[in-house]
């Protein structure tokens, strides 16, 4: 457990490139995504699938990310209940991870600690997000399967899914069957699902609504049983290896980009004709988009160094209480 | 009207250089920008700040932009209701932009349409987002004023603020104070504001929490007095200019990356030594990083066309209903 630390922590800080070259790319591990709004239940659900997880004789890992708290990386609330109750068993790995200020990196670093934690023989990894905006899709859009969170009886809850989360989404749940209005959601769901397109479907894969009351662990049994299926299905049409593909692909991009504007930042702050123009931009005497052009034509991509590609995310060294 | 409609849709799509160059660099509007979790009443809120500002013999703009809805483009729903009640004052120019790729694009979309509307003459613009992730911080730290919302009673709300929220909110706004919990929110408001650290604090400005129901309007108008004051206090202490320098300077920035990514992409497209590199990366055979470090030493800028830079957004034509 320590020694995964300590590469998760490196790959968190972005020297991807030192600690992961000696790790085999084959995965194997089944990524579980996992988003909904806060106040859903994406935590106690987690906790809840965990058991069952464990019941099936399986490893498993949970990486809990919230890219929407870049300044404090402060923590997932719902972690330490779970440290609390899977603190015993060495099956059972929880780390939380919070953007420090790149989002892009964040993705990165998400993929990096996916690697290593497939790498470490861990069967299941559930990915967990806060929100549903652009930057917890793009964390979630990693998984092989994923769950979206809807919490009963509100409106605005079905109407901030909008098309992002549609397109992503393998199975819906709705969390507080027991609630009022959770009737109406998941009618209001199905409708939603009738109406739109879906872009990531699988073959032979109907987009399911499950209900459950997480509290209680009501539904959860059900949900695991679909969760696996899902990857069946998954593996059955050809469509695991083509999303692990664009994973990959989308993981090199965000690399890239993050080297692009770490280059670009650093040539801004040592190149004095470069700054020069930015500054004449700040101070209104030239027309932003025509400074972006000259900095642009003008600016000289300089490697970056490897091993500290991106350094966007801090990590809570909270799996020491795992060991 | 149709005019200013023309330049924000050329602005929007991206040809910023072209419409903007002849605009007039010196900011004069407030622009006031307004975040919050959906279904806080943002949208009430502004409707019924208009009234106030309107009252004031003061022109008014709303730019409602959605980070988080980039594959639809929803309509933002609370604009139809506020169309509907402004549609004959032509004093009162509403529009919504919603991302439908890049997000840095959105960001750098927001601020010409803005520059567009201060040079038309809008004395107020509200910046409307959804959500309180980074997308939607990014997007309102374009402002001179930034109200944060809460709803009341939301233990959950109160968490998902977090310190982003907290290092750029000028005024928190409790709405809904008829609601059960409203005191304890606003409680637990002052106690995050005496603990937490606020980066962007204006000399002799205490950030205030105030108490609203936007569906009666009640306490709007000393809210609108509250912003008001803000500016000045901006003004007095010259902080004002400082956080319009660094709001061209992050224009500038988004611009420049929008670029990178553009030529990046565009390269990974036609350069086949580049594309075979993402090819060895995508099926397993080569490392992301050290793809991501080889396509990056191997690449090549191109200028863009400075008239295509980005073309992250799309707009709803609402604002043809207010001619």
């Amino acid at each position: 457990m320590r020694e995964i630390g300590r590469l998760l922590s490196r790959a968190e800080n972005g020297e991807g490139a030192t600690v992961l070259g000696a790790i085999a790319t084959g995965a194997r591990a089944h990524v579980v995504g996992i988003t909904g709004p806060p106040g859903v239940g994406k935590s106690t659900l987690v906790d809840k699938l965990i058991e069952h997880v464990r019941r099936d004789g399986l490893r498993v890992a949970v990486l809990a990310v919230d890219p929407s708290s870049p300044f404090s990386g402060g923590a997932i609330l719902g972690d330490r209940v779970r440290m609390n109750r899977h603190a015993a068993d060495r099956g059972v790995f929880i780390r939380s991870m919070a953007a420090r200020r790149a989002l892009g990196g964040l993705a990165a670093a998400t993929q990096d600690a996916i690697r290593v934690l497939d790498a470490a023989g861990y069967d299941v990894i559930f990915l967990e997000t806060v929100g549903v905006g652009q930057n917890e899709l793009d964390v979630v859009r990693a998984a092989d399967t994923v769950l979206v969170l809807v919490a009963p009886g509100l409106g605005d809850a079905i109407q901030a899914l909008k098309a992002g989360v549609l397109e992503i989404a393998d199975l819906f749940v709705v969390n507080g069957a027991d609630r009022p209005g959770a009737d109406m959601t998941m009618v209001d769901l199905r409708g939603m699902l009738a109406l739109g397109p879906q872009h990531r479907q699988t073959a032979g894969w109907q987009v399911p609504i499950v209900d459950t009351i997480a509290t209680t662990g009501q539904g959860i049994e059900r949900l695991w049983a679909m969760v696996r299926q899902h990857r069946e299905s998954l593996d059955a049409g050809g469509e695991l290896h083509v999303r692990r593909r664009d994973r990959i692909r989308a993981h090199v991009l965000d690399l890239l980009f993050e080297r692009c504007r770490k280059s670009l930042l650093g040539a801004l702050d040592v190149d004095e004709r470069l700054r020069s123009l930015l500054g004449a931009a700040s101070s209104g005497r030239l027309d932003p988009h025509l400074a972006a052009d000259r900095i642009f034509s003008q600016w000289q991509p300089q490697q970056v160094a490897t091993n500290s590609v991106s350094a966007p995310t801090r990590c809570d060294r909270r799996e020491e209480l795992t060991k």
